[in-house]
């Protein structure tokens, strides 16, 4: 078989009508080198804490760490072990780098028409430089390439950091996450690598390791936790640790945004069994709810920016989660409400000039149904971009068309990218920049925008949206 | 700064594609100027009953009532104060004009790439003659110039029913209106401005101000109600009154759809509950469900069309609502099952041939599902337009690609602007004529109808549709 | 009146855009005469057992079982006496078929732009040879054509299997039926014609004729049905029945996909209650959301593909039931939940590397929400096409913008036609091959495929998919 060259379309993500691609690409011209701001995502700042750290073999950049690259090969009936998944019962999995690679190689043609097939294109051949397409033929060659190439000091994660132009990178921490890390890169002066304050597993009140996260809290907090009151102080001095390390936001998992107030001496009443031992589901949820309010009241007081990622059933797959742990793609979306839910968060704070909250769902329906209109009324409700499912071309198709209309484009939050794959992240971006280039085109085509317009609201999606954001610029408006 | 000169595209809503684009043309030519039927929304009567009515500043024209504009500037941080919209409380707001217009030109950005913007673009170069467009700079001139125009005779509300070319204009009112304003409108020979039906408020059993609604429908109705029979007859009589003012349809406003009969037992148990000011949010909830039932049969007998709005969670922010009161901005659409809910009143009605029924929802994820198939089935079933935060260009191909292929087109009730804005109404059905030409054109243009039948539907979806469905023009098809 | 060519476009359901268009047209040009794999529909099996059987009149042949044209007819006032279906009660209907044929003329025009009247257009032009448009005028012109090709050898059903391409047509079949049919069609060698086996008759549990269906069970299956093992060991030996005639896999219709396993006990238990008569809704419920996990289990042991259809809520209309019977268009879609309702079955079977589902939705916000992410985790899962009211050029784009980058393509079941109209199923599978050409060759323009990708895939589409879904052709890929 002959080697196929990989040449990736320069005017990939715009319409095939030509006048609006050439705005496209005239649009995209200037934005495409601009510096990456990643508000939100999910890298582990390990990695470029220590200065000695490396990227690991292609299997491991690639593919072990990836639940989206793992749930497609097992949906085609690959198993995690053979593609060298630890097991958590320690048994042997698949150890061979090159075999694993030669599998993934193997089911390529899996990822065509995917966002995860156009972010391995254009990270194998704009970031490392392979030529060919990778195939089962020519696996072992690319392997032997990009071996080569991580092996260089150009490929450590600090090198990257610069050479993928990274101006701002937010990981997600536990609250009782000793920041230790986060510590040492500032100490390092890579401060733009800032820590987010995620709580959620503090809320899971009926989880067996609830016990074991407070007494966390506790000794990380330096607050003895025994009461509700107590929980408060702890957390809220943990915020203001997280926050002196430069953190702009908190992150906020939840099955659904359900949110509803408790009297303090409820609230009292729930962590006094919680800490007995004696919490129950129902308890876990209406804590959730509360405490969601607290957040948010929290963020009004020290100004982190609040975000809310709502509607994913986690672990969906009994068995995957035995045999592997979480976050190997077997969580699934549900339909999520938002505008009964979150009416108590937004009737208390929602029109609080020093509290922002920014919306992510998993539901497209409740994007021109729900989220836009709330987006479009209360001051301190952002969109989040397209997320995880969604975060695709045309995934932000649907979401410009069904959200900017009611919504605003100024009441968005840009784009954020949310992965783990640290060296994705120019992928990411440039796949948003591509797709809110070609749109904004497609507006001044249409009659609907002006062309000085486009470009200004060219360059607000790239970065600056992001920015005011999660406000690193000020105004909500340029 | 300099100025810049507003020109609008004469192709915009038109796709870029020159095939698509060129018919869409020739298509909206023919009925760009065809006069505007307008069935359904909210201008008030007295606006045109009065003939020395003005439409104010441009302010109050363009800004303090629209709750579109409104919403958009609340939700980047602009006070309802900062407005001009006067508080409940009397507290002073805002009352230099000039002042809110500035404010409102600094925020004009905002409104990029949504309808609002394009209505307002429409109205200020094309009805008002604006030639430079609006910023913080030109405000001032812009003001100056509107000033001048809304002074001009051309520009009393009765001079640009006549310039708008309207044809027919629905007004929404209350049940216990009095509906002088309607008939000094019938007496001064403007029978072309007609009343709509709306009894809602009477169905609110637990309002706190039911018991004055159903004073104020013993008055004018001229029937004393003291029991469910009683209130049956008043509003048999009003819906009377109301037709004997060439009123062509009830509007019914409803936070879901659910329809359930009860028996003439139970409701006059209701009732009498009711009038004795004992009746819950529940027992309100049940009878909004038998009396949707009890106006289908009505509208049997008395021939006005059925307009059911559902779907709206109306006042979401309650310190906005005590504040301002109602209809600022801050209600939210909420999911709406219709399936189910509609089955007890179109079992009862639905193949009826005396009865109407018109349905419009906030819920896109149900054209599809529910409403096509429930249109495309049921001979008293139509399908409103899209709806309020769905009146907008991509609501519009997004309600024709998912309502057309199961509904056709013939079960369709054309187009209504359901607006308070008087001066925006043109521009609402400029929008509409021109996103239903192009999407006309793309189906000649993908070899799905033939250029003579898109012509033909290119007159049914400007107006016969609309005139068909609520029964001026007769006939469902051509 | 003079006539009109009937002309249709050989580039209908293509973009405008002319490079699309372009590869478009190519695509197709290499698939469009493939031989026609339709692995799932309801063509009646007697129609090709019979060798002297026949289409019937035009009137027979497409209006009178065509639940698609009766429910638009119906929609816009034409009652089911006038189009001749015929009522329970025996009372008198429309038996004149040419005056059926120039009723349904007179109403053409409501099926454009609908799917309907693409596959009418197909059919009547390219099939029937018809050259002038259908009208109330050509209605009787063209009704004599049809009649006269209709009385030919070539337009015998059997005739036309060959005519039509059909490779392969599997019908559905009541888990009771004698298989009589397929016998003889097995005997005549017509072993390309299979049988499915649908059960759902045997779970309503509380239906007034279960337990005459379960007498028909144990008749057929020569296995007296007594208890849920007796129950369980007949629809075992039925499935086997039906495997040895060529069925490839088995058809589920519910309300909703609830799955919930019940001990032994609680089957056994609730089948005796049922056999005394006593079931109740619930227990119908209960048994079904257990019984779809039982078959899961079968079929990881006999290899049938199991079909699960879910959400439409039939005979939504009474009256049109007790008076013409099901199947006559008034089944409408409901809100369908899929990630918590499929979670016990897909848990117990959805890694088995035996066991395959394919899901099938009226409610497209699932598809990015919940079937795409299934079906790109679990191995068990495949999507089924655009099922029913979504079988339609904008249903199929919707689909693939929806569900591909998620669930990619191999995820996906490739098209069945799921038609009782035996005539129309090669133009169903042409819209089907049109648009995916058009979409295939809209990733390409985009950059998003490769050219030689496109055309692989073209084929998948085409036919590959649904050979590998139904295990016809082995492997996940090519």
């Amino acid at each position: 078989m002959p080697t196929t060259p990989w040449v990736l379309s320069p005017d990939r993500c715009f319409s095939g009508e030509p006048g609006r691609r050439a705005l496209a690409r005239e649009l995209y011209g200037r934005v495409k080198e601009l510096p990456v701001f990643s508000p939100h995502g999910h890298v582990p700042p390990a990695l470029l804490a220590d200065p000695s750290a490396r990227l690991g073999t292609p299997a491991e950049l690639f593919i072990i760490p990836d639940h989206y690259i793992l749930r497609m090969l097992v949906s085609q009936g690959v198993s995690l072990d053979q593609l060298g998944v630890p097991a958590r019962d320690g048994a042997v999995v698949e150890s061979d780098h090159r075999a694993i690679w030669q599998r993934f190689a193997e089911h390529f043609h899996l990822f065509r028409g995917t966002p995860t097939g156009l972010w391995l294109a254009a990270e194998l051949v704009e970031l490392f430089g392979v030529e060919e397409r990778l195939t089962a033929e020519s696996a072992r060659r690319i392997y032997d390439h990009l071996e080569a190439r991580l092996a260089e000091p150009d490929f450590t994660p600090r090198a990257l950091l610069d050479r993928m132009r990274i101006e701002l990178l937010a990981t997600t921490d536990a609250a009782t996450d000793s920041l230790d890390e986060h510590r040492r890169l500032h100490t390092d002066g890579l401060t733009r690598v800032r820590p987010t304050f995620r709580p959620d597993a503090l809320l899971a009140l009926d989880a067996p390791d609830w016990l074991g996260q407070v007494a966390r809290l506790s000794a990380v907090a330096g607050v003895e936790v025994v009461d509700y009151r107590s929980f408060i102080v702890a957390l809220e001095q943990r915020r203001a640790a997280f926050k002196a390390l430069g953190a702009l936001a908190t992150d906020h998992g939840v099955v659904s945004p359900y949110t509803a107030p408790m009297s303090d001496g409820e609230a009292e009443a729930l962590v006094a069994r919680a800490l007995r031992g004696e919490a129950s589901a129902d308890d876990a949820a209406r804590f959730t709810a509360h405490m969601l309010i607290e957040f948010a009241r929290m963020s009004c007081e020290d100004g982190l920016v609040m975000q809310l990622h709502a509607g994913s059933l986690r672990n969906h797959h009994h068995a995957l989660l035995s045999r592997f742990g979480p976050d190997k793609g077997a969580d699934i979306p549900l339909a999520t409400e938002w505008t009964r839910n979150l009416r108590p968060l937004l009737n208390a704070y929602g029109a609080d000039p020093r509290f922002r909250i920014i919306l992510f769902t998993l539901d497209e329906s409740s994007y021109s149904r729900e989220l836009a209109p709330l987006a479009g009324y209360y001051p301190a409700v952002l969109l989040g971009p397209p997320w995880w499912f969604h975060d695709s071309v045309n995934g932000m198709r649907r979401y410009f068309d069904q959200v900017v209309e009611t919504a605003g484009l100024y009441n968005t939050a840009g784009f954020n990218d949310d992965t783990r794959a640290f060296a994705s992240i120019p992928a990411r971006h440039d796949v948003w920049r591509r797709v809110s280039c070609d749109w904004l085109a497609g507006q001044v085509v249409e009659g609907l925008l002006a062309e000085d317009e486009a470009h200004e609201l060219a360059g607000e999606l790239a970065v600056g949206l992001a920015k005011r954001a999660y406000r690193v610029m000020e105004g909500g408006a340029p």
